[in-house]
């Protein structure tokens, strides 16, 4: 076999970059069991017919068969996942006599899209979801709730601070409706354009497209120009004086949002009410979010969701929805690729255990034994090399102790280690020494990211 | 949609069962960080012809395709991995120029096989594999290590006993060389059939096929008989007369290996010497490992593993190897179907803080909040029930606690928490009370599997 190279659109990580990914979900995993949310797994695959069920075509969904699968065996019509939402909703209604509701769950897994890979979007990459699903109705609350468990969240990763953008579905419709807009979901899907065209170009498609007057079209271009970082979008849009019971309904209901968030405001973290905030036009009802990664815009969306009526029906129960999804590989591959992103050693060791020959390697076990039995990971060293070998052994895989058992050619009677960093060497009990904290495991190295970006 | 129905070969686990699942995977992960393991996930995909190396049609390859591929793309060729060692190998040779040798690693991840669905074997199933490789000569000793490291991983389970059966492949190959077999390799397979066939059968595959004398055949069948415990093999074999410099070499590694992990033979681990296993004919070269689970031998080999000489080549260097796998699904999937195991809760919450209304709610967020920001996992009521309503809720989903807020209507001035397992409630601090840690986080609830079995 010659040397194998990557496959485009498959990112892998080497060890001390996968301490990244680990440290991210793991903190994930953290914040979301604190919640009370529960984690599942589900299978990779779905019938084919789930998968293209909305259409999805543009998901690219990769289809498998069997190498040696006979024509009549009639076992094709499966594919790989291209989110975690469509298994989700399947697994709730396959499992829904079994499940306690609301049901809170989280799941971090991988997806797969054929599409073209481009920095950010892979053709297999992990992502974690949140969401609570409930039977028949599910109380507002708890959009406010995912809200804050995915703030919380992103307020504890070691990554580059992150912006939460909200945007209700009622308000928005409610106003359309309000300026007397003949479609709304014409106007919705209109305004979704503002970021790839200029306003002029919107307002006139407003017009062609969505039958609004010229001043209806100014109404809507005003509500979309609004963001704000607190509530204070309610006075602004109440100034444009449209009037709506579902318009009142959606501002009520973004304010509560956005002031459940909004004590979490701040270096980590920001919260934005975004009024041209659409987002994924045909499920969503009321609650939409967007999640960016500041200084890296480039990437775009690296999170989003919010709340459907209807996750999943079986015809006689409708499972209504609300939850966020955060690109873990969309995030941390361009990070750990751009260099500001890396783990503080490829491998878990916190000590290596010299050798002096290979006779006395037992000893050496012994001692790595006596450290592990306290938590702290060890290896031995892998040969009786030079003393200065083993210690570059440790370096190059950026182990901080080095540990010498006694009756070495070092000369002490006594069990010493070696801060190979300083280069700091003491006497040590392997049954008491104890390593600070921050370098008992690997972990993430702090980078200045507004320095970098 | 009406209510799917479950994939065959396709397990997924319901909320509670998933904490078992992951406190076995975060146990092993915990086990082979401790001995210096380092992690890495590969991609799900390997390119075909690396999946059919080795011929190995037998696995039954799940082939993709992009669902719009055109058939000039040539984008065709990619496969699932059906173990975690054809990626690995992969792996290591693309980034051998990024990795540091002896490489530790683990690896816990999915793996598909489109075989035919049965107790233990699936179509979707994750292992978890430990490996060590080296370029071009790998030390002895790490046979000795990875064999220790699994068998503390294994003790440290919440399953059944499991019983490591270790051979060597030297050790069989220099007895049946030395009692003069034409063809050794034949020997090793004929005799490999001893689990299906009576022994003499055997004995009379050896004679027809192996080309051994009745004489010969009997002392290969006299070594295959040979099983104990602890190192007492090596005098059984040299009763037998048989003299060759590789089997010399072969008792030597046996006995270490075995030595290495005597220690740990008791109530949760057994060793065994066990001079028939063969095991992997195609590629082991040295020790050869087997994991089974007592009283479950009807699901046969739960893991397994050994030493290949080349586990990857480039061409220029070779890389050798020595790794055991463990398979999660193969162990977890039967004995939780069989109610052997499941977790202690369905929700990671300890506690449930109670809700006197909607007005409230805002008071019980807070008092869960000071909970979690102590590292306790707390939900709040979904709706303000009458209070038996809102403990029962707890009850359903296993969580221990009920925190009732002050000015509630039950007429206390402060915090209270009721233990619902036994109705103790007493007054408690948000920002002082601690639960056992027992209560903390969902468990594996203990079984005694020897009467179950």
């Amino acid at each position: 076999m010659s040397k194998p190279t990557p496959l485009s659109g498959f990112p892998e990580l080497l060890p001390a970059e996968r301490v990244v990914e680990r440290t991210v979900a793991d903190s994930l995993r953290r914040t979301f069991a604190l919640h009370g949310f529960a984690e599942i797994e589900t299978r990779a695959v779905e019938p084919l017919d789930q998968l293209l069920r909305k259409g999805e075509t543009s998901k690219e969904v990769y289809v498998l068969r069997r190498l040696q699968e006979t024509s009549e065996e009639g076992h094709a019509g499966m594919g790989l996942h291209f989110d975690l939402t469509v298994p989700f909703a399947r697994y709730v209604l396959e499992n829904a006599g079994k499940l306690e509701f609301p049901f809170r769950r989280y799941q971090i897994q991988k997806a797969w899209r054929g599409e073209r890979p481009q920095e950010g979007r892979f053709r297999e990459f992990t992502q974690a979801d949140i969401d609570v699903v409930m039977k028949d109705e599910l109380p507002f609350h708890f959009d406010i709730e995912v809200a804050r468990v995915m703030a919380e969240a992103l307020v504890a990763l070691p990554l580059p601070p992150m912006t939460l953008r909200i945007n209700n579905r009622k308000l928005i419709e409610g106003f359309y409706r309000g300026v007397g807009a003949p479609d709304p979901a014409k106007v919705i899907t209109v305004i979704d354009k503002l970021d790839k065209l200029p306003a002029e170009e919107v307002a006139r498609l407003l017009v062609d497209d969505a039958g609004l007057d010229d001043g209806q079209a100014a109404q809507c271009l005003a509500l979309a120009s609004i963001a704000t970082a607190d509530t204070g979008f309610v006075e602004r849009v109440r100034a444009l004086g449209v009037e709506h019971e579902l318009l009142a309904t959606g501002l009520e209901e973004l304010a509560s949002v956005v002031d459940g968030v909004a004590d979490l405001d701040g270096d980590r973290f920001s919260v934005v009410a975004q009024l041209s905030l659409a987002r994924g036009l045909d499920y969503y009802t009321g609650t939409v979010f967007e999640i960016s990664m500041d200084g890296f815009e480039s990437l775009k969306s690296v999170g989003g969701g919010g709340r459907y009526d209807a996750l999943a029906s079986d015809g006689r129960t409708t499972y209504p929805g609300v939850g966020i999804s955060f690109g873990i590989s969309r995030t941390l591959v361009p990070l750990i690729a751009r260099g500001h992103l890396r783990g503080s050693r490829a491998v878990p060791s916190a000590v290596l255990v010299a050798v002096w020959d290979e006779e006395t390697r037992g000893l050496s076990n012994a001692v790595a034994n006596r450290l592990r039995a306290r938590g702290i990971p060890a290896e031995v060293a892998a040969s009786a090399q030079k003393l200065g070998k083993q210690i570059r052994y440790a370096e190059r895989r950026g182990i901080p102790y080095v540990w010498f058992p006694p009756t070495g050619a070092g000369g002490s009677d006594g069990h010493q280690v070696k801060d190979i960093r300083d280069g700091n060497q003491v006497e040590a009990d392997p049954d008491a020494w104890q390593p600070p904290t921050s370098d008992l495991h690997p972990t993430v190295v702090p980078t200045t990211f507004e320095e970098l970006s």
